[in-house]
């Protein structure tokens, strides 16, 4: 895409009220717009880091062989008043809202009251069972503080997986199996270095749980490293500990739920015809909190430093110099369209300056430069954002890079 | 896919309570799920139509030139006060909610004052426009009457999307463009010869507007046909004529909004350094009520006749028969996914005549039958739902017909 183009613009400042780092830099980069304090917009580039990740995330879930629905945010409080979720004095996050006719509807925060009320109509043998299904879906959760940019919002997108079997036996292979795409998730956009597996509590679902945390400053939890080498932590919630303990941010969590959700809902008959209750686990991932945690782990003093995989743009072009310079530069722009390479091409009339301030900021992973010093050798200047390193490539070259 | 593990099943009998055809159809074949009158659920089959109807809009748009954005469903009261759209004696159609601090929020129902409000920090100048914007995005609707399924929801996955100009003159060349990709987009989705462009009144957005009608007995909406070759006609709410009128859906809307949202939000600078208000257009399609409007003009008393761009799968192929047909039926499926063709495969241990009822229920555009006729022929037996024919094709040949 044509930088000229872009209707967002980088900025000097993000909003005074915002603190975040992760916020601040998105929000200057162009990515995300504040609208209120713990709920953004998602603007062109934003959107296409967010839908990189989402992409990821549901290579995965159907790689587990989960069919893919889309549940409603508006929710009946019957169907939460069952599990004694509605009241406030159990679930506090609660948004809510009247039907003209008075009637209260809450506006989902999750879904497994709905979910096994919907299963209802299409379980009830053995033979229906196992499987899974999960969403990317809007949720709302009315936090008192959201402080920590799009990592704690009250509105924001959840990828929520929930499996049903038969028993406990059979639901903990399916978990485990989660666990590792899970792992692969968090590898491929690039945090499984800082990444543990944590034995934490459970809120409103489940005694324990198993989070995946992520280390960084900006983190609302602390864990404790209980094995660097398998990255295993556990929570400071569950286990206090008088050691030193790490700041770290939720990046998922899977929660063995067993038959609390699916018991005032569903039941299944075995071989012999005897009913018995479903045995459901739940695994959350929010892929914008997700956007935000990479931000804050993977960024400089210069902006942000996005990993290939869910970085916006693959290449980002920058045009330096005259009308010979722009036609080359129009050309090479031309020819990694056409070789499929996502390129960001800056083509604005602006100095060197502005233009590396910006590309250092928006994060792209590979800076490719045409300028005189280019137009002369016929080779390109190539600078990766994580590197100081200034390469000379031909264009064949780069594109065997960019494509192997 | 196989259908023995497709999670949901068909049913007899929608919920006693639904009264609308594509919500009693759409729900006795899997693909949508009731949680209260005006709010679904998409389910597997579903949320694949649903996908391919915003896949045919995003490509409309993007050769629009227009920008994917993202933005929030909750909203400060603030933004619509200054259009005057907060009161509920303008807009009797919000959902409101609030935060914990007692704060009034609202959840959107469109966007202009958002979007005009967040674009200030990006226009400024003559040099900044054109452009245009546009997003996937669920919204709110406090409906009254929600008596036709998933054509008027209470919440609803809508596109929206938003030009702005420097005067009227530029905003009616893209105005015109918008039209005529509206236009590509309802001919893509098979419903093109039932719909019209019909003038109509604005509601809260402007004093006339354009809406796409689709002529169908479901229809909340009476039209008067004007030119029946170009396909262009009138909503009786702005000329009640004693004609006998046609029922219709609204399908789509283009609004030319003028500067009444912009104005209260943004200005740009001409030329000589002036300032002007910026001219909008909205443009509306509901992707799930596009998709109930296609059930409701493309069903028979069987069940629904997807076209095929929009069907859950291409091909349904049926075994009937024992384990050497099972054999054969397994490797025309994998044949078959091996040359990219969608397939649902009724794997499952049943009649042939309730195979047959789920089939002619669902409505993939294509049957492919494996049973002892084939067996003995080498030969799929091969029936397209809108037609009674039955043809004997080789692999090779329905696959050359599928693909080209």
């Amino acid at each position: 895409m044509r930088q000229s183009q872009l209707f967002t613009k980088t900025r000097r400042e993000a909003p005074a009220d915002e603190v975040s780092k992760n916020a601040i830099l998105l929000i200057r980069a162009g990515f995300i717009n504040k609208e209120m304090a713990g709920v953004y917009d998602f603007l062109p580039l934003g959107l296409r880091v967010l839908n990189k990740i989402i992409g990821i995330i549901r290579e995965e879930m159907n790689s587990l062989g989960a069919q893919e629905i889309f549940m409603s945010s508006l929710q009946r409080k019957e169907l939460w008043e069952r599990t004694g979720r509605w009241s406030d004095d159990n679930v506090d996050a609660w948004f809510k809202t009247r039907l003209k006719d008075g009637a209260e509807l809450g506006l989902a925060f999750t879904h497994e009251e709905p979910i096994s009320n919907m299963l209802e109509q299409f379980v009830s043998s053995y033979k229906d069972l196992p499987f899974s299904v999960y969403q990317f879906q809007n949720k709302f959760r009315n936090e008192t503080r959201a402080k920590s940019g799009i990592i704690r919002t009250r509105e924001f997108l959840m990828k929520d997986l929930y499996s049903f079997n038969v028993d406990r036996e059979a639901h903990q292979d399916f978990y485990e199996k989660a666990k590792e795409s899970y792992k692969r998730i968090f590898n491929r956009v690039g945090i499984a270095d800082k990444t543990y597996f944590t034995l934490a509590s459970g809120g409103s679902f489940s005694a324990q749980s198993h989070e995946f945390q992520t280390v960084s400053d900006s983190g609302e939890d602390t864990i404790f490293i209980t094995n660097e080498e398998s990255k295993e932590a556990v929570n400071k919630e569950i286990e206090n500990k008088r050691e030193l303990g790490l700041k770290a941010v939720e990046v998922g969590n899977i929660f063995n739920l067993g038959t609390t959700f699916s018991d005032p809902f569903l039941k299944f008959k075995d071989e012999n015809g005897e009913e018995h209750p479903v045995y459901m686990g739940s695994y959350g991932i929010g892929p914008a909190r997700l956007m935000g945690t990479i931000v804050e782990v993977l960024s400089d003093e210069k902006g942000i430093i996005w990993p290939e995989e869910v970085a916006p743009f693959r290449v980002h072009l920058i045009l330096l110099g005259g009308p010979t310079a722009k036609d080359t530069a129009d050309e090479i722009y031309k020819t990694l369209q056409a070789e499929g390479v996502e390129v960001l091409y800056d083509d604005r009339d602006l100095r060197a300056g502005e233009k590396f301030a910006d590309a250092d900021l928006i994060g792209i992973p590979t800076r490719v430069i045409i300028g005189e010093k280019t137009m002369a050798s016929k080779m390109l200047e190539v600078k990766e954002r994580n590197s100081d390193e200034i390469r000379m490539l031909s264009i064949e070259h780069l594109i065997d890079e960019l494509t192997k």
